[in-house]
């Protein structure tokens, strides 16, 4: 990340909620930026600019741009798991088919923005994980709770009998997470939804079924 | 990538074979380099300095950074087709123990680099895919050989009764390379082959297999 070394001059708001929502905003700006152009190629300057925070009260709002960019990740992080939550959790319908529900809302999400971004947490982990450790950490870490939310609805699957009884949820899960990372890159590349379903039919023809 | 632009006076060897040298010399370079750190933070003078080529030259040997990086993802696919076939095309084994001798050897390929460099096709794919149009659809290509390669061998398989009657070995190759990606991916950020394995496992579950 360019990082020119603004000044610390800035005059933050006074009030804790406006500081807060500052915050939020340079951290969602940062998500959108940081997932379209990753981490080298990104300014701290274009995230500024988006929010209209002058330069110098970046200081004010984050520590250096390490602490920036783990605060992105966590903050992206706690959205894609709500996001997650929304379907797994979903009890109006089978756990397999709230799989299903989360693949088709992330489908959306991707051809909402013409195939353009990827998923964050992919990209820097391809970016920063060969050359910085906490990143490299606090990546892994969001992968293994993503695996963890999925792993419990292929539990459920499994308790309905929609898995056989010796499937292994969280191998599964971790399957779908290595794989599906995969397919975001590739749908990029390609522009289109076709690496999502491509990968989706692969995982679920691999799903042990009750005979 | 950063490339200040040198002067066009440098001074190449005469020779063609020489001439042929060391364009290899700083494609191999250009490769080693790319893989483990990606276009944006690469800049041209690691790559000439690693080889040992006086700055004013890179031009005698590529027209701009765009056409250096254009010859190094072509020497890439072709470095690795030759890997692939090696393993694919091995008729001392059926052809299903093809593919997981081609995995045996990637694993063995990223473990000797202690899983830091990953797949430059994937790499480039995740970096270039959304900023430049002919890159984009170079990437995709090489995607779609490696594709065809693996294709006729899963094709193969199904003559020889490995796979059922049913099963699509162009559908069943794209789902691979797919997967494939997310698994190198993630075996940089977790420095082990793990999710090589993981990922592996997962596909060979996938196939549809003779009654």
């Amino acid at each position: 990340m360019k990082l020119t070394s603004p000044g610390r001059g800035g005059r933050p708001p006074r009030q804790d909620g406006a500081r807060e929502q500052t915050r939020d905003a340079l951290l969602r700006a940062g998500t959108e930026i940081l997932t379209e152009h990753g981490f080298a190629s990104t300014g701290i300057d274009m995230v500024l600019k988006r929010v209209g925070v002058p330069k110098g009260s970046f200081y004010y709002y984050f520590q250096s741009k390490e602490d920036f960019g783990a605060a992105v990740i966590d903050s992206y992080a706690a959205y894609f798991a709500r996001k997650l939550d929304r379907s797994l959790l979903n009890e109006q319908m089978p756990p397999l088919e709230r799989v299903v529900a989360f693949v088709e809302d992330a489908k959306l999400g991707m051809s909402r923005f013409e195939f353009r971004r990827g998923c964050l947490i992919g990209n820097l982990g391809q970016e920063l994980g060969a050359l910085n450790e906490n990143y490299r950490l606090q990546l892994e870490g969001v992968f293994r709770d993503w695996q963890r939310r999925l792993a419990t609805c292929l539990e459920a699957a499994r308790s309905a009998g929609q898995l056989a009884p010796d499937a292994d949820p969280a191998a599964l899960a971790e399957f779908f997470w290595i794989g599906w990372e995969g397919a975001v890159l590739r749908a990029k590349l390609v522009r289109s939804a076709a690496p999502l379903d491509c990968f989706f039919n692969g995982f679920v023809a691999a799903l042990p079924r009750t005979a």
